[in-house]
């Protein structure tokens, strides 16, 4: 099972494919998808989609997961995010493809066992699980890398749970 | 010149074509994309997308306005809306339609000469302009009128600037 974690923003959005396979994840590819600062936005939304859909369409995914968007201070910051994620999903919902959605404390608490946890600690559980080769930066990065790690666990949970109920 | 005013929304986005010939306006026709209730969030994003790119592509409007967003209360409905706006952006971008955005307050004073007309003085105004015919519901269709005619003003504006210069 490929899955495609996605840290949506219009400036950047990280992108990993976490791989699973007998109960073990491994860290396919990733990367970002950026869009040029001094555009106009609508451009930005428009080369971001047409990005996302180049790597929909190549990935093999077989599920897409994304964190749920909670902001309570920049709501400027919050609209702007809000509106790539749009976009993104559209992205998504365009491919036919599965779509998972956690909220910020569902991811922290699949990777690192805390939904409290920073971000420090949710990075270096993240090179715990997939590999020292997975980049330090940007955040964006490895946030995609936790929600793809969120949802490979919790699919490994549902499984189980359906086993035991046989 | 044929101006596609558009309010942004998930459940319903308003559109109006707003004609400008020789100072005068005219609603030339009206309405709103809707998605269905029922399905999930980025099955309705791509409805929406669909919709909003078969709108452009017969409107034959020459340019596209919207209003800018401002929320304070509610940055669950905040997002959501912004979710849709950037699938609209992206729609619009796609078409390489000129975009024009005004914030609440210009769209109100281009409309009834106050920045803090409320909601009913805005549609009395833009049924004093584009005729009684408009329809009296929803809020959608009207806001869509009002930033349509508030680029209609603006644009007229600076045709009237450029000419004095001359």
């Amino acid at each position: 099972m490929l899955v495609l974690g996605l840290d949506p923003g219009l400036a950047l959005t990280g992108w990993a494919l976490v791989e699973g396979e007998r109960g073990r994840l491994r860290l396919r590819e990733a990367g970002c998808l950026r869009t040029a600062a001094g555009s106009p936005e609508a451009s930005r939304l428009l080369d971001l989609s047409d990005q996302a859909d180049a790597l929909l369409g190549r990935s093999g995914a077989q599920a897409v997961a994304v964190e749920r968007l909670f902001f309570s201070r920049n709501v400027t910051t919050a609209m702007a995010v809000s509106q790539a994620r749009g976009v993104l999903l559209c992205s998504v919902a365009r491919h036919r493809m599965e779509l998972a959605e956690y909220t910020p404390g569902e991811v922290k608490q699949a990777v690192t066992g805390s939904g409290a946890a920073d971000k420090r600690q949710v990075a270096r559980m993240v090179r715990l699980i997939l590999g020292q080769e997975v980049p330090l930066s940007p955040d964006d990065l490895t946030d995609a890398c936790a929600v793809g790690i969120c949802h490979q666990h919790s699919r490994g949970l549902l499984r189980a749970l359906a086993a035991s109920r046989l």
